[in-house]
């Protein structure tokens, strides 16, 4: 029993590492989709934490900022699927020069993020291998583990063993939610693959998962223009844009910035036409076996992994190659 | 000569509330195009303080995330032109409950999120009015005022004199630099006019500025579609999108990441068309009177003052109205 409490080995390892140091700062740092991750991490240390301050950066702006808080005390946390995103690597080297500790995610140990960084934490990703993995793999799930990790250390918060019992039912979750979004993907997807610009929206805990399929995946990967609009910024500015021809996916979770996302639903439904605005609401997932506090940091998985689905719908109608398709990414090594 | 090197008196009288209190967070909080402020506020903390770690948030994330370190410890500044914004003032409320000292910046006093918070230091915006204003009374000047207050007392530097030097000459470098730009503005502007999608890009103490004209002159005002994209993240997907009919304005400035936006404008000048791309850049303006260490943080100013000219003349081009043609903003009060 006692073995599932706890983190995996990789994780137990990089925190083992806290022996005997202060900590005083975590700096998240990374790149696109490696980013993303992120912005859910901070928000679950956001809320449990009241003795570690944090900052999400991408890793040049980290390096070249060169942020004073960043010393000896502070844990950086880095993320590169290949483990060879060129800022990230300089950014692991930035912040070992300044004495941090560094602990850094990535599919590939041997890769130079890995050899670079005091502490690699590996997992798995589907997307490259095209190989199907449990999402209790997944860089999500490592994250939240160091993130449990540090706040069981230095605010005393035990929460490790219900995240792992979590992570555990999750790809369950996952498949069960792909199931039941699959009628209202394809009814939706021929309208979608027509569109020049798709925006996405969320806030809290899924606001990463809007990010990344903004930029990653609409903008990289299928050539839509779009932006991961904050759910209440939406309403200072962007939502001018909205009339009844513009499409949103709008991401509702289960963390608590949901009325967040209410808000902006109602007003995207009032104002725009319904076969333009794709809900993604995961009060209509079935969490079972997911603890009632995990479900907020858990639903952007199963948005992302969802919605990763309905960009396949796209990319066949578009017949536009969601792997391969790239102007640059891949194609050039010179800029 | 004494007199010049003291902070505005609303300012002075916050920074005075600090006596006798421990401070051990900053948060920044503010809604749309006062949140842009936060962003270089940000950017100036992170780069002159080891002892005060900060955070930037929508006010209605921050409210709802309900971060662990907001305490009697913390200080929360706060922006909202009019000071009407309920989200924000919803904030100042909640900070305040928490024990927090609150300092807003409002153009009115006498506003909810004036009278709602421990200390109000005003600003003037030419905007509403029409009524030109000198720089040296902006939010931004403001703001930065108050993080060296914060910088000088918590960790002994002191910049608030050149400062406020500076602040003196800004002014005339906004002029200045108005005429520069307009034969280039004229150039661009039949073109822009045009366009369905154009993207704003920046880094470091710049991003507010892009982040402000693509959610609220772009978008809010003009209804062209847009995204205020990272000059760095840009290359972790964005940039797939880059081909030679895509429009962008990129802000080059003059802060620690200049390096980041010599980058995103070498690559879109190679894969864009030149027309399409109209570098804003800090380097062809006159700083005459700007000490040399504040350059980086009044560029964003310049560049959102000239630009807000440029928008003008897109707007007059479009036949759509800047400060009037809203569907939703000030027209609506039920959202």
């Amino acid at each position: 029993m006692t073995e599932t409490f706890l983190p995996h080995p990789d994780v137990a390892a990089a925190l083992k590492a806290l022996d005997g140091r202060k900590t005083d700062h975590v700096f998240f740092v990374a790149c696109g989709g490696s980013l993303s991750i992120m912005y859910p991490a901070k928000f679950m240390l956001d809320q449990l934490s009241n003795s570690l301050p944090s900052d999400v950066y991408n890793a040049a702006e980290f390096t070249h900022r060169a942020p004073k808080r960043l010393t000896s005390n502070s844990v950086v946390i880095l993320c590169s699927m290949t483990g060879t995103t060129a800022e990230t690597v300089a950014a692991a080297a930035f912040a070992r020069k300044a004495g941090a500790l560094t602990i850094s995610l990535s599919v590939e140990p041997q890769s130079p993020l890995g050899q670079g960084s005091d502490h690699l934490v590996s997992f798995e990703a589907p997307y490259t291998t095209g190989v199907p993995i449990d999402a209790k793999n997944s860089n999500y799930a490592r994250i939240y583990q160091i993130v449990l990790g540090l706040v069981q250390r230095y605010d005393g918060v035990e929460r490790m063993g219900a995240l792992m019992r979590s992570l555990d039912a999750l790809q369950s979750v996952i498949d069960k939610a792909q199931e039941v979004l699959a009628p209202r993907f394809d009814q939706y997807a021929p309208h979608f693959a027509k569109q020049d610009v798709i925006y996405t929206m969320a806030s809290g805990a899924s606001y990463g998962a809007a990010y990344s399929y903004a930029n990653c995946v609409l903008m990289e990967m299928q050539w839509i223009n779009s932006y991961p609009i904050h759910a209440n910024e939406f309403f200072h500015g962007a939502f001018e844009v909205l009339d009844k021809k513009r499409c949103y996916i709008l991401m509702k979770g289960l963390d608590d910035t949901r009325p967040l996302e209410d808000r902006a639903e109602a007003f995207l439904l009032r104002f725009g036409s319904p076969e333009n605005i794709l809900v993604v609401d995961a009060t209509k997932f079935d969490f079972a076996g997911v603890d009632e506090m995990f479900r907020g940091a858990l639903a952007p998985l199963v948005f992302f992994d969802t919605l990763w689905r309905f960009a396949y719908r796209l990319a066949d109608l578009r017949k536009h190659e969601m792997m391969e398709a790239r102007r640059y990414m891949k194609k050039l090594n010179d800029y």
